[in-house]
């Protein structure tokens, strides 16, 4: 049984408010049960200095997370005058799924940094970043069609991202804290809503896990991005 | 006449929603028109050093913006590896003003830290920090107080902050963002509850003013500041 | 009764040593009381971006300390690896009273750099530095207009600084160490020979002030400045 | 056709040469063809705060590389003031992959560092660093165990990882850097000598993989890590 | 000939101003021509972790250099984020330098910060460093000793350095800025009262030197330290 | 009797193996005894600002250290935030005697950047690394001359760096770390093969020395020089 009373296979509540902030080309805040992030995406028109004059658009992101989005007060990273390792490597992680899903071509030589900013956290929250992320990147591209200042779509299949585990034994959907903190292995699967595979990562923390698990992690995941696609589409719609 | 056409000694509307966040002992998300900061409160058994073992308690403010608070993106003060010169000036002025109306001997030896970060920003972060700052402390307190962990109300009188300056000639109330980056005369005023003075500052960017100019932004603010605590009042009831 | 026996409204004594160091276009070690600070005024043909082809002149501030100015020896800043927070505060305020004072207009597009170094510290830092700063200012100035490469007078008012507080609740001007560690209620004057007021900050740490007694340190100060103005203009006579 | 002349599942050559520094508790320099990476390992008898007391052992690694083990020359990380994310992102992944294969209560309370700093890289450092770094944690053990501080062997399955990916539309194994710089898609596989997995990362970089195509990484990495594993156990009998 | 007329074995004029600041327990202006650095010596009762309890005394320093000192202004260490190399380099040499002629029994478990601040800089300035940090500390220990806290002076022999360099081909004493910028050959000569050798650094910038040239130096030194010797127990008598 | 057995003028064995690493334009693994160095040599079009369009070619150089070189696990400099002051010393060291051996007008507008990273520590890492740094120096200039990059050889006379000191009361050359924890003066000689003289560096740690004692550390560093410059030569022949 899960802490949470949800199925194995059952995602946690999913909401989207799209335009949570009015600055950015696109922003929406995500709730994924507890898990609160605020996404959003800013367009330059300046490009890193190894893509310069090639025509070529870039996709980046940033993460962090408040001081109290978590249970006891974590240390502001700019007080401690850098980001943690976990930062980033979260962070790498959502640029490089995000920019899995770009046609840079199509985008064109200019930059959108997407940010995630965990607001309340209970567990998921890269994935919750990604998923977010993806739909203030949508929006941000949509400005710029409406503008023609991109004319061929270059989000052709929206990204996603689920964390899949096993908890207790069993392979569970959407784990929230309580279970990530005591799940012996962790993936996190992030995929188009197509489902070709952009990253998988499946760590397990102080044990090892079989093939055949991973194939069962694989599955669950299938169905979730499934389900977050569809929230995606709606909200973008 | 105003950009936003309000009138000269008018605040812009302003809305509270407490419990923001689920974590924080207590929290708020305070909206003074397109100005929106979310605050919480932590509360921790330690003290600085240089209190240990007085008895006295301490409360600390920390401030942040998201890079896309503003405008234009700005760089995240974890990347640059510090925090910038305006935001130490502004979390020290925070801390300052809401120990001001704090009875450290009533708090007891425990440290509250009200962190301020900025979601949106169109002007008076730093106020609406203090004002909404002052929320999450004061729900902070009361669940101490419920417990049963501290005996007298520690927070005898609210506090609250209004920036008031001179624009185009005229002192007016509550400066948005257009006004603020062209006002001539610019001051933040922080005040209890009975109008006692915590903290005036009053700054002139490239020119000068009269004793008479001061003397009519504080009659300003004293109108200001206790519409702001009619609102913290009734959020916190 | 004050703890060095002057009156009320009694400043320290003010002395005033120009030229102090060699290489700087203006130099002055001002003491005030114990408080003796070094300040040096730095030409540089360019500007910050910000304004680069606007024609304007920039005055900017850095602020030090020596490790041993203080009665107990402090951290040098360089092995903390950065400035403090109540650093980057005074030196910010510098530059913004300096700036005030000047008509960068007729300063032409060039950047001076006044740095403030304490050699020696009893209270009242920050407002020598500006009363001295001021001078290392006039002396560059001066410089510049005896070269032809400034026509018209930049500095058409000087600009002083007084700190006055509530000291034993009486209000009291130029606070000297024992005073200002002891204060309910601090403030930094900064105005111009005319009187015209550039920054007001008024704080009380630990309590609060009444409108009253801001009237009465106002007045204080209006004293104060005009004594160190006269200083000033027979220093750089 | 592979720019080494290799087959699709054929491995770069391997030699390892343990004790190839003296001072440290294991040691070894491991050659997967042209990537040379020393590791070492050293024993403390301290452990990190969060396990004082728990009488469980710990694993970490650091990684690094020198300036020139590239082809063109990189910044040094410590003249600029920090790790980056691709450092911290590879020294965590060592470090956990490290741990998955220790009995941190046979360990007892004492922590191992394996250091991995590459000397020349050609392609899958982290996987090399892995690899050998196990072995110098091996030799290290080894050493507890023949003092007669360790009774029971907390190594009971060796780890090892490889690298694979689609190269030119085929699954290949061990990439090197040619064409680690071209694969579309990336993996690296750790396991242990019995094949359980301990991590799995598969990343698309611009593109993306379907689930058959990761089933032929993993097919390919078991062979690969059963040939390491191999080479592991003849350098330590 | 020399710039400033002197003669080959001429050093420059030498004032000491002693007390210079208040605060610190042994204090000096020394100037070297127009090299004029503020030495201060502070005493604390704690000494560095590893010579805790060995009953030993420890004496360090810490050299810096205000912005303006030089010709064109430098940028602040503090806000450059660290020491120079050039910074740190010097502080090891003062520090070495003083504890060699340091009795650390007889000095007891306390620690003596030298810090050597140039108000003005004009070559040399690490030899005058040196000598003013003496000067400082001789003051700090004498405190020391009519307090009782330390019975034998722990300063039997003083010390003193100079520099002496080939500029033009010539052997030269107390090399100043516009020697040292063109002199092929540039060394800095440590020793005590009594000639005994300290540290002894010559080296060549884009040239060699012979044993004989190296012996000329010496002999130049030699002859600058023991006036240096003598303006020191002048000051301190 | 030294530790090592050797006799007072007895150099560690010298070992060198060019061309450790590929990637470098010139490499070499130098050991005396058992200290261990990697020396890479790259070469870059791009000179430091400040010779920019001079013609005059550039040579400096990095140091590191391997954080288990030495008998305990150091702290990585990368984590640390900063190279620390003994690294900086010693690098700039390394840098400034190449050059003096350079015949920078010969080598054209180009810089070489030597790494001297150490393996294995035994004492005596800076002058392995100046002697070992040279050679990789001497096979980056040699693939120049070679391409016809440059024609005049700009390295006309070896440098090579041997340390003796005085231990146990006796002159003694090549200090391993068992004599040079212990010795009371220790010396660094930087020479060229004519046995001009580069950098002399005599320091006395608690103690010092006399100018006969100075001249005797001076006869055995020819000696030292002596056969290390033949052992590079038959290195690089």
């Amino acid at each position: 049984m899960r802490p949470s009373g949800r199925e194995l296979n059952e995602m946690r509540a999913v909401s989207i408010e799209t335009g949570f902030t009015k600055h950015a080309e696109g922003s929406a805040l995500i709730k994924i049960g507890d898990t609160h992030v605020l996404c959003t995406a800013t367009i330059e028109d300046r490009v890193p200095p190894f893509i310069k004059g090639s025509g070529l658009g870039w996709v980046t992101a940033e993460y962090g997370m408040l001081p109290r989005a978590t249970n006891t007060r974590m240390r502001r990273e700019s007080t401690a005058g850098k980001q943690g390792g976990r930062t980033v490597e979260i962070q790498r992680l959502i640029g490089r799924s995000l920019r899995a899903g770009v046609d840079r071509v199509a985008l064109g030589e200019r930059q959108i940094t997407v940010d995630c900013d965990v607001l309340q956290a209970d567990g998921g929250t890269r994935c919750a970043s990604i998923t977010g992320g993806w739909i203030a990147l949508r929006l941000a591209v949509n400005k710029l069609m409406k503008a023609g200042d991109v004319i061929s779509d270059p989000l052709v299949d929206p990204v996603a991202a689920i964390s899949c585990g096993i908890y207790a034994g069993q392979p569970v959907m959407d784990l929230d804290y309580p279970e990530d903190s005591e799940a012996g292995v962790d993936g996190n699967f992030i995929m188009t809503g197509t489902k070709r595979l952009i990253e998988v990562q499946m760590s397990a923390e102080g044990s090892t896990f079989s093939r055949d698990q991973m194939n069962q992690l694989m599955d669950l995941a299938e169905k979730g991005v499934g389900e977050l696609v569809t929230a995606q589409r709606a909200a973008t719609a």
